[in-house]
């Protein structure tokens, strides 16, 4: 397990006023799960179901495939640990800079890896490829009919496609049942980041039954709490995302447009709500120690990123007013630090 | 994983009067939990601590070990397949019969499997040793001093005790701080069990320091809920365990008494709140689903648990009212089947 994940609030006293450091859109409502968790109390006394089945249920019925090719998961995260165990000591090209748990978890399962920095790095000898889509740092997503055309041309290979950020982007990501079709292909979604509850901890993988029994026998019972498959099934029931993912995406190209007029910082491109920044002259721990201390405000130190230098930093877009908050920082940091 | 655990409840339409099924007592007074979790609603769109840190911190003070020394784990089933990745391949005995997931997790991280029906038949070779202590399903308690002396002799061993069971019992068990002394002993916990909270999923291994650095390679960041985690410090904090053990062990002692006074009804010793039955010429299966059919009353079939046969099940003990319920129906099933 790295240091240094996002969303670290926990470790400071200090009283934060926005919260840029975790891709989580902080502001849906969620006043309804509130309630609906609420009678869902009394349910902490029994077991859940051990493999959450009626969640499962549920979201193969939504998505258009056989129940048996849904594995619900305790977050994105456990998939990732799952899969890598699955194909223990395979050798695993890893497309990067990303999140660094494939490579954690395919590192702890005797994965010989490779990291590769594009899709043309791609080599003979891979057997799993790991593909964050759109990408956590860079919200770079990958046109549609590129990843499809490479899943259907290396049948020999195993695609693990982490489409855990797919509802944070208006582009095209490949829909959970094309893993009726493609026998290589393994999705994994998040529910934490779809929904914005990333303390409950639900995700899935969905694949063809074949892998998906396959994988199965490396699951464990009841890693999925009652209160966070109860709160999954009320939120895919509602069907309602709960934000504008329009006015939050146009709020995040003005955002970075804003920071990218400051001197000396850079933004990169992205199709999603958040992205990278970088300063030309300043550690990023350095600006996000500045940002708590002197403003209140959390922003995610990308240096651990593997491929990005100490420089690089990742904010998510929140509400304007939290977004200016940040410009105006940003902007002092500039006038203090000439 | 394997099917046909207890606490079922989700696989039946059918009005359930009284569930008997897991290991639980199901009657803790949660009102002030549920309070409390109201209060962390707003929390669920943070992510979790990576490793449930100030959770540790906590149970390492209130149990006067190192913090280093506590992995807070996705209840004990977690903890279970965490060790088992650990120690990969070794050679495990299973003091059987027992909890069907040390056999599953070793299965799983290939260990050399070895089951024993006693601690004399530990053998020079085996590298891991896997007690339930008081052990699920029989409820039973192996003395203090025995196995302490056993840990102390056998330093090439490791013990994995899991005293998941501890709090439901008035026999002496290791206390936790003994792996301050024992570097071959690591004790699993329970909160789900110890608070009746199984729906949350939180429990957690202690070991020394040592020992805690190789299993904590092996962990996945996130894996607890924040809701767990925040209910386990509330129940920690509290320090009271909602119920009350004399009187619950007592009214388990009369309801196995009064089980075993129905001819045809054998009952079997136990230090707990639970115990085996076996009736000498039906299938648990059958009496479970007529209970079901009949009765509305839920009974664990354990014939599962390897080294029973079909006809043993479990039950364990709940409110007198419910017992009561359970007894006259075995007394209805006995009239009705003569």
């Amino acid at each position: 397990m790295i240091q240094g994940h996002g969303d670290d609030i926990y470790i400071n006293e200090r009283v934060i006023k926005a919260n840029f450091s975790s891709n989580v859109y902080r502001h849906i409502n969620h006043s309804g799960l509130f309630r609906h968790l609420q009678d869902s109390f009394p349910k902490i006394n029994s077991y859940p179901e051990p493999d959450s089945g009626t969640l499962a249920n549920l979201i193969a019925e939504k998505k258009g495939i056989n129940r048996e090719s849904i594995i619900v998961t305790n977050g994105a995260t456990e998939a990732i640990y799952l899969i890598a165990s699955t194909f223990r000591g395979k050798q695993s090209a890893i497309l990067s800079p990303t999140f660094s748990e494939y490579n954690d978890a395919c590192n702890l399962y005797d994965h010989k890896i490779r990291i590769i920095s594009s899709l043309s790095g791609i080599t003979e000898d891979d057997e799993i490829l790991w593909i964050c889509n759109p990408n956590n740092p860079t919200g770079n997503v990958i046109p549609l009919t590129d990843l499809h055309n490479l899943i259907c041309n290396m049948t020999d290979k195993i695609f693990i496609i982490d489409q855990s950020y797919g509802e944070l982007t208006k582009e095209e990501t490949l829909p959970v049942s094309a893993v009726n079709a493609d026998n290589n292909l393994v999705i994994i979604k998040s529910l934490t980041k779809e929904y914005g509850i990333p303390g409950l901890r639900v995700g899935y993988i969905a694949s063809c039954k074949r892998m998906s029994s396959i994988i199965n026998k490396h699951c464990l019972p009841w890693s999925v709490n009652i209160l966070a498959s109860d709160a999954a099934r009320y939120l895919i029931a509602e069907g309602d995302p709960g934000f504008n993912i329009d006015a939050l995406l146009e709020e995040a190209q003005r955002f970075m447009g804003e920071i990218a007029n400051i001197p000396g910082f850079l933004t990169y491109d992205t199709k999603t709500n958040f992205f990278l920044c970088r300063h030309d002259s300043t550690k990023a721990s350095e600006l996000k120690e500045w940002l708590l201390a002197e403003h209140g405000l959390l922003i995610r130190d990308a240096s651990n990123f593997r491929g990005l230098d100490d420089k690089y930093f990742r904010i998510a877009a929140q509400l304007p007013e939290e977004n200016n908050l940040l410009i105006n920082a940003l902007k002092c940091w500039k006038a203090v630090n000439i």
